[in-house]
């Protein structure tokens, strides 16, 4: 899911985003609630008609903003109380509050009200979080009344083995239609996060969507979906255009090197983006994003989202095969024997 | 000629050139110049291979950006030592630097290199000024080779009459393929500008192109080609975009203005932009100007470029059919009718 923060996968228009062949787009409760309102984007005919995005749609409930965007924040049993990022006023997230939101801003999926703890909170702060995550969960399911919307449940629990399968429990006996695995992907190193996901992922019920919140870098994508993942979400590739990275089928490369100055070849000779066939060479682009113009930002864009969708298309095409570990070794073996140091930092970003 | 100062119309591919029905495109040698070089547009095919726009274009020769931008220049017979406004490096501009400079950049139409004086210089120094630039003119045309490429004339002489009559002839007798009048709209009235405009456009011959520099407000547009300019470039609509103004038949709008924030009709209803009739809503686009987002950029500057090619499409019409007058008046009305005060501010911007 190509991430759309405030209504927008920055730089693209829905137009693009069917180009590049988005199968579902990520739109932010948090953000959407305070800017420009629910009630705005409610009166345009839901986030659908405010965006002009007229496919699938997804919103967080907000938590994982209020957890670590709030500069100041009190969390009770009743709910958060937290501070706009955008101008510090107060605001008060319960339960039922983003279950309604979510109702309002009328995308196709929605997700509980969690809290994602801090990577270094004790066990006993994960053990309590889950349980109240839980709690929430069920208020969620209660407050959902919106036929024509799925509501996700989300598992926490940090990376305790025995929590994440308490959690695991407490959410799926409360019978969602989709599940999340959140609290990963926030400090901890990839072979934690996996060990953490392989033992959560299987356990889900394999008629239900399982969607990880937060991995975006291919490698990544690749590794989740071999546990079982189906739905990924990251402002990764949208965020690494906008600093003048690229994607390609042979490693990530940075338009600001000196290298690619006069390079007249596309960003990737295989892709069939628009911006790779649409004549705009490495040195057009590697000029662009040095100006930082506007223009670069909108074509690297473009680009990066396609390349993931694709990747997500041959993953699956390969999976339908029985072909998926074959895919998987040649296509990282491709990708990562050029820039094999980049691959590592991808989850640093 | 929308603005694609350096090689790119800030936000727009060529195919959204094309679809709002751009021209022509006017690049910038001096911007070009120093980066990414001469030598990589060049080697890219020139300014149409490298920025992917294959219709005609523009480049003014950097006259203007040397006398505007830089922080120090020393002028000579010879031509202008400059600083460089991205970093510092020292230039030297010459007449016959400037001709090759556009010759590898490869527009359509190349400008010779003028002095464009302030505003408030004396009327000596506009007379050995215009005299230098009719010197560098011929200068320009001896060593302009390029047969595939027209090079047009500059018309100074400031705010006096006789200068301006000086000028034209001197500038006319070197017998260009064109002519722009230059050092207007840079400060003067717009009542002086056009009294101005209104003396030396006629005199041009009238089998060649007249080339106004710097005029893009939709009223400005029509006074200039009521006295018989055929081409003008300017940032203002571009740039009015990227402050989230938007031009409409009825006037100039503000999408910051909090009438637009639940307004949910397009930009301009009468407009067949990709903007307008995309679904694109003033409430969503006002949503995206207020969060600074790029794809406020990009749709609000296509609409204003196609807002402006459309007025020209127009105007062209009213006077095949002889019925200019007419056309401007009722235009006027209506666009000024409620913005009077806006129009008038238009040439501040």
């Amino acid at each position: 899911m190509p991430v759309g923060t405030k209504g927008t996968v920055k730089g693209l228009t829905a137009g693009d985003l069917r180009s590049v062949g988005a199968g579902i787009v990520l739109g932010n409760a948090y953000h959407l609630y305070l800017r420009p309102g629910t009630d705005v984007v409610r009166e345009a005919g839901g986030i659908h008609g405010f965006t002009g995005w007229d496919g699938p749609m997804l919103t967080d409930s907000g938590g994982y903003q209020v957890f670590s965007l709030a500069h100041r924040r009190k969390l009770s049993e009743m709910g958060v109380e937290f501070s706009s990022v955008y101008d510090g006023s107060s605001h008060y997230f319960t339960p039922e509050l983003t279950t309604r939101v979510q109702d309002e801003l009328g995308a196709d999926i929605a997700m509980v009200l969690d809290e994602c703890p801090p990577a270094n909170a004790s066990r006993e702060y994960h053990a309590d979080s889950l349980r109240r995550t839980a709690r929430w969960a069920k208020r969620c399911k209660e407050a959902h009344v919106r036929e024509d919307q799925a509501l996700f449940g989300i598992v926490q629990g940090g990376l305790h083995e025995d929590l994440r399968r308490e959690s695991l429990e407490r959410t799926v006996e409360l019978d969602f239609p989709g599940y999340a695995v959140g609290g990963l992907s926030v400090g901890e190193s990839r072979e934690e996060m996996i060990r953490m996901l392989s033992l959560v992922a299987p356990e889900l019920p394999a008629d239900r969507p399982r969607y990880f919140m937060g991995i975006g870098d291919p490698v990544g994508i690749l590794q989740v979906i071999a546990v079982g993942v189906d739905m990924f979400d990251c402002v990764l590739p949208t965020r690494l255009a906008r600093h003048g990275s690229a994607l390609t089928g042979k490693g990530r490369i940075n338009l600001k090197n000196a290298s690619y100055r006069r390079d007249l070849e596309p960003l990737d000779s295989e892709c069939s983006c628009d911006t790779c066939t649409g004549g705009y060479s490495r040195a057009y682009l590697s000029h662009l994003v040095r100006e930082n113009e506007l223009l670069a930002h909108r074509l690297v864009t473009l680009h990066n989202v396609h390349f993931v969708s694709e990747l997500c298309r041959q993953a699956r095409a390969a999976i339908l095969e029985g072909l998926y570990g074959e895919f998987v070794r040649a296509w990282i073996a491709r990708y990562a024997g050029r820039t094999g140091d980049e691959r590592l930092s991808d989850a640093a970003l």
